[in-house]
């Protein structure tokens, strides 16, 4: 059984999946706000400016600045308060030299006014009640010309593009086109992700263990990371580790998906078979036999008519780490979107050595602490067959290929799950 | 009109919040693959250990590590390769001393054995056809009892709390609940929120604007935040500036949901307004009238009956960035989560000098580009009125309460949306 890898740092093969992996090119025209984590299919026009008309950014008084030139504690410019604009609708109040009106937050400023007065810097003369119209005010300080005013256009320009194609919706773009009356949007279909998982010792999760064989939950693990990240998981079923069945049950999923997940047994025969049925699938058939990470070095990637083809070990932590790292930015490139989302992460000082070696990248499951010297990160430690160190552990901590590891105490980096 | 304030800074206005928020206490049983994101509401134990059956986390031979015991590349071991453990099923193979069974990875340890030999340390005497039993192997290093082995529990052990009650649900968790064949699980049910905008300027984004009117878009912003998140959003629609209208709407929208979201207009009265319906809510009524923080200080927080309520500011920015401040931990706390799950981050350098203040927190929405001296954060200034600087950023750089700002050059925060 000789061994063979191709192996690549998980950064090129990445690149190099991505690099074959078409995008989708139907585009759905749906609802604005029901758009959300969904991927623009065209770039988006402001179709008028916005603000659409001056508004106030303060409560206070809209004036002529001009008027307040030179106002001061010791000498205040008198003014007179001729109107009040009124919420939601057209400023009318014509205002002569000298004279002010009210104006509150978000409302239109009168054609002759050209700044706002904060309320804070002035007061009523003679303490009269300021509901009855008109009263004078004393100003304690000069506004510049459009101080304190939204412009026509502040915040988008209309013709401008406010949104490239390839843009991955969130929920301030649903609020920006909404606030330009763009309540419809076309967007990318959502790409459908068939899994299938291989091995004679794997059953359904709902069947009766017997010795030897173990429940399948690579399917469901990757089905969830498929449903977070944009795509729509197919779950295909079990099957057995034979070269004709899995050849049919691949081709089939890839025929009426556009990715292709295969969880297959860790031993090498059948990482070979996944290999070769991979290959008979189309082309360019198999890109690459290896990654430079661990867990998850013997991982398979190939492309067939621009659909990514993901052979991931048996291991869950394997199967769960390769799939964050090469399966989600390939559904991101599916609905078209021009980068994947950054994943976040947090800092943290690693609570004990760990190992590496340079030339392969690490993700290690690690638990979060928070202590008085801060945030503590504790390296779940257990062989990549065991589950519960993802459960146990709110996220990976990430030994870069150029490292030896880390010791105990260093600042690391834990990408949250 | 005077303005009073009773501000705390953020994290304390949270826990204040989050004190008084009862969380829901009804659960509903489900499919255990359909939970993800959902939050537990009791314990799980391991109905039986995991793996239920010793496996080979490796392809070799199973062996009694003792056969083993001195052997070297110049002195190697002799065994004679009696059966192959077939996958899936009980290991039937009867090992003698000096005896070995063909194993693959993940297949079950005949009961003879006590570790398994990596291939790489053995090779087959005169090349013989391996796949005709019996045959021997050259052994060239000597194996400890147990290695290569995963044991019985060593994953799970039964009757051990895999997940306790408040746990947020996540890919890994299905993964670890469904490899102990637990296919329904008890949760919380999910949070309604609703959310009432006001304003007298505002009309729905489908409307055709006249001077002096906006489109509401914070009812659409924190709706998105709020599925994201693991709610129920409700949009309650606009309700004019009026106290009668908005205490009919407030207490109708309260009384049919788990917690109610008011974005009001940013006017001093209104806010005024806002907080005058809240008192007459219910007990406690208004628990704070500002938070330390630009922007958004003037959030209105208040709990009546265990139910939260946001009286948010109307500038779109502001709100969102108090939405995800306060309003995010009060739906994972209202599902019953122990903790609101970390929001990841990027450290990036900062591209030019961010003004501040002590003892505010501060929120500026910032772009991120890569550049080939890493990651550089560029805030996108402007007044918190414009919906697109936040469009335009990836994130909030965050300037802590005790900072006066960052200088340019600088190593930042930024909280990914």
């Amino acid at each position: 059984m000789p061994e063979f890898f191709n192996v690549l740092a998980p950064d090129r093969a990445k690149e190099l999946l991505l690099g074959h992996t078409g995008h989708r090119t139907k585009v759905d025209r749906i609802t604005t706000f029901r758009a959300l984590g969904r991927v623009t299919s065209s770039s988006v026009f402001a179709p008028h400016d916005l603000p659409s008309f001056r508004r106030s950014s303060m409560d206070g008084y809209a004036v002529k600045a001009l008027d307040t030139f030179g106002a001061s504690n010791s000498l205040p410019a008198i003014l007179t308060v001729v109107g009040e604009v009124a919420m939601g609708s057209t400023a009318k109040v014509v205002l002569a030299a000298g004279e002010a009106s009210l104006i509150h937050t978000g409302g239109m400023i009168p054609p002759d006014a050209d700044a706002v007065l904060q309320i804070e810097h002035t007061q009523t003369v003679e303490s009269k009640d300021a509901s009855q119209l008109p009263f004078e005010i004393e100003v304690y300080r000069p506004v510049a010309v459009g101080q304190n005013i939204l412009m026509v256009g502040e915040d988008v320009q209309e013709g401008s593009e406010v949104l490239p194609d390839g843009h991955y919706l969130r929920a301030q773009d649903i609020g920006g086109l909404l606030a330009l009356g763009i309540t419809e949007i076309q967007v990318y279909t959502t790409p459908t992700i068939a899994i299938i998982a291989t091995g004679d010792e794997i059953i359904e999760p709902t069947g009766d263990l017997d010795y030897g064989q173990i429940r399948d939950i690579n399917s469901y693990t990757i089905a969830s990371l498929v449903s977070q990240n944009g795509g729509i998981p197919e779950i295909c079923g079990i099957v057995n580790d034979d070269f004709d069945s899995l050849l049919e049950a691949a081709s089939t999923a890839l025929h009426g998906h556009d990715m292709l997940v295969i969880t297959a047994g860790s031993s090498v025969s059948v990482r070979d078979m996944t290999v070769q049925v991979i290959d008979r699938l189309g082309d360019p058939g198999v890109l690459l036999h290896g990654v430079a990470t661990r867990p998850g070095k013997p991982t398979v990637l190939g492309v067939v008519e621009g659909k990514p083809i993901l052979g991931l070990p048996g291991n869950p932590v394997s199967a769960m780490v390769q799939f964050l790292v090469l399966g989600v930015p390939a559904i991101f490139r599916l609905q078209g979107a021009k980068r994947t989302p950054t994943k976040g992460s947090v800092r943290a000082r690693v609570s004990r050595n760990v190992p590496s070696a340079s030339g392969r990248e690490d993700y290690v499951p690690t638990r979060l602490i928070e202590t008085s010297e801060g945030l503590v990160a504790e390296p779940v430690f257990g062989k990549s067959n065991l589950i519960y160190t993802l459960v146990n552990a709110a996220g990976l901590l990430k030994v870069p290929i150029n490292r030896n590891g880390f010791e105990a105490g260093e600042w690391v980096e834990v990408l949250l799950f």
